[in-house]
């Protein structure tokens, strides 16, 4: 049995910054640290950033280092979960990094990996807006389009790794080319990459005059917040713009209430914190056209509550679930 | 712990006909007895029909009632499986049974009751064409389009009934009208009555000439046998809306393995039993092109193997499974 002495290491490994939390035995944080992603280049310096980030927050907290019971970490891209490897992360330039064997052997503690919207996802189910639901559908929009389940309290996984790809969910055989590869995926029409082309697109056109004032027509320089903004100042083709991807996405969502039938769907991810209304409605609103009755009767549908928190913590979570499956 | 001598009874009911088969204890089959389900109307006339057919099978198979120790049907509709109600069935026109209650207190042992489509494809994890696979997608096309999902050992629910309502993925918003109310569901483009509607219009057209001879333009006269020996008579136009619909579904599949990440998909129903090898071929191609690559590797593509016993077996292994969970 885990005592009230025991902590645990959430680290969250994100494109832009890696965030490593202790927490102890109740996920009361005790310290955190955050660390710019892109100061090490290639794998072997990532896990070299991992382990610094992690020794930091150990001994910021100023605790003995036995006392932390485990680690858990949500990474982005291809893992296999079994051999506890990063496979493969597009966004961060990493390969083959056998971050469990690594740092297991680094601190001597179990070591569990997890998908990064998996783990948050998880984070919500455990300590957010999904709280101890049967079934929880997580759906996360920033520059792609991210999903998890949690069913009856795991992380519902393929063989090896993640699965619940609903940004590849594939919607128009004959739509806009996909990163990977193919035509017409979900996040070709909702993610914010796909929504700041459409609206570069109307700047340039002279439809998103606040647009052009804030960004110009630079893909990168429209982030959500600028979207946000631009529609507060009067841009109504931005809105628009945002409306119609929000409304395909409950295309997407409704066909995943019929698959999964889930009882909670927590909304994240940027998009979502800068129009949390207008997706919720949105979503609701295809459910309940959408979805067939017996399943759409009775789903919630609630925004993520634990923003950046939710890896960390899921990540903690998840590493004390697996200490207590090894110690029952 | 159950017994050799322990005896399960599987029943499905169908809109054709209903099924009961007895058991022992290594599920080989001892009686099987089968009614038109159509000779009992409304709910209870077809609980008397439901409780003849099974006080039948255990007669024909000469055992004492007391060696059966449980009883699992595999019903169609809309299902409250925690109440074992069934609530609606349009195909039977039946509402509001309460089958676990009636049965129980009519035969003295535990009654389960599951999804038909969930049912057989448990009965082909236990027993067919996907044993022990760890993650099943099951995809049964006949009048409509079914799924089911067998997850780490247990299908895969929704909070009170059953979900993975495949044949309503919403792929065309604006595609032909669906059963549910809808349009665009995939059941409008790859179910038999949808390839029916299609082929039919072709024999009007003179395009389907062994299908008008064989069917006239009469949906319900176009079954999935006739469709083949069409195709097999030289009809290129049905082959090719046959062709059309499974490569339809082929979409819905890679976006299915992209969501669930299954080690097998198992194919089933009339129209695939029709054409096994056309629709093993077009799912497989689907998946290669359109799934993500970790998700699309090492993805097994079989067809059913057990037939119309599917659901019988099934049903006696569910049942058998709530006993031993209860007396464990």
């Amino acid at each position: 049995m885990a005592k009230k002495s025991d902590c645990w290491v959430g680290f969250d490994l994100g494109g832009t910054k890696m965030q490593a939390t202790l927490f102890d035995g109740a996920f009361k944080p005790l310290a955190t640290r955050r660390k710019k992603t892109k100061d090490f280049r290639g794998a072997r310096n990532g896990l070299l950033g991992i382990i610094k980030t992690i020794e930091d927050v150990i001994a910021e907290a100023g605790i003995p280092r036995k006392r932390v019971r485990g680690i858990g970490l949500a990474c982005p891209g291809v893992l296999n979960l079994d051999r506890g490897v990063l496979i493969q992360s597009p966004n961060l330039g990493w390969r083959n990094l056998p971050l469990v064997a690594k740092l297991e052997k680094h601190f001597g503690c179990p070591v569990v990996i997890g998908n990064d919207v998996d783990v948050g996802t998880y984070g919500e189910y455990r300590f957010g807006a999904a709280r101890d639901a049967r079934c929880v559908l997580g759906v996360f929009v920033g520059t792609g389009v991210g999903g998890a389940c949690i069913y009856e309290g795991k992380i519902f996984r393929a063989r090896t790794g993640s699965c619940m790809e609903i940004g590849h969910m594939h919607l128009q055989p004959k739509g806009d080319l996909c990163g990977c590869g193919r035509h017409g995926c979900l996040e070709t029409v909702t993610s914010r990459l796909a929504i700041s082309a459409e609206v570069a697109e109307a700047a340039v056109r002279g439809n998103a005059p606040h647009i052009w004032e804030l960004a110009g027509a630079d893909l990168t320089n429209i982030r959500s917040r600028t979207l946000r903004t631009a529609i507060e100042r009067g841009d109504k083709a931005v809105l628009d713009i945002v409306t119609h991807a929000a409304k395909y996405l409950g295309v997407a969502v409704a066909s995943l209430v019929n698959i999964l039938g889930p009882d909670v769907v927590v909304l994240g991810g940027g998009l979502v914190e800068a129009f949390p209304d207008l997706y919720r409605e949105q979503i609701r609103k295809a459910i309940r056209e959408q979805s067939m009755k017996p399943l759409a009767a009775g789903v919630r549908v609630v925004s993520a509550k634990l923003g950046d928190d939710a890896g960390v913590l899921g990540a903690a979570a998840l590493a004390a679930e697996a200490y207590h499956a090894q110690h029952r």
